[in-house]
């Protein structure tokens, strides 16, 4: 499987920020052709204290690398990006990552 | 659902943390009480370009946050921890997520 998975950092107005993920930025990703789950994870803590770096963790999970690549090169993943860098270009990282299911 | 993501920036030894993490790691994983699923998660990339920020992305899931606190406080966290920090001390970030299902 392949899954894109974006960190955020947190931005400058965090209410807002989760608002336009939640409002705008979520019905954009749902358009993403062969997307087959979005799932988005809401960090509470960091595991060792302090500040967390990051303020949500979102996946977007593919069936294989070649679905994968049809979504990126879709209409809907030029909107979703360019949503991306207008509230969010500062503060994601985008990893394409390989899945494995260790058990 | 309680999620604990673990992020972990480029090694010196990228083998040798690799194995490491298969090896002795992601057994010493499986011995946390409640864990549900361990998914692994290599990256390949950055979506948009460059070096990327992390090698891996590990993610315990945990049915909830009580499940998730007793596996914390268990001997088998002490020795999960320990090891994190012999191989991985500086290069990993561990986040307490709340895990949301969009869709």
């Amino acid at each position: 499987m392949t899954k894109l998975i974006a960190l955020f950092r947190r931005p400058d107005d965090l209410d807002a920020f989760l608002e336009h993920y939640r409002e705008v930025h979520t019905p954009l990703t749902r358009q993403l052709p062969g997307l087959q789950r979005l799932v988005v994870n809401r960090v509470t803590a960091d595991a060792f204290g302090g500040e967390p770096e990051f303020v949500l963790v979102a996946e977007m999970h593919f069936a294989d690398a070649a679905s994968f690549k049809t979504a990126m090169r879709s209409e809907a993943n030029r909107r979703l990006t360019a949503d991306l860098k207008s509230f969010a270009g500062g503060i994601a990282t985008v990893l394409i990552t390989n899945t494995e299911e260790v058990g």
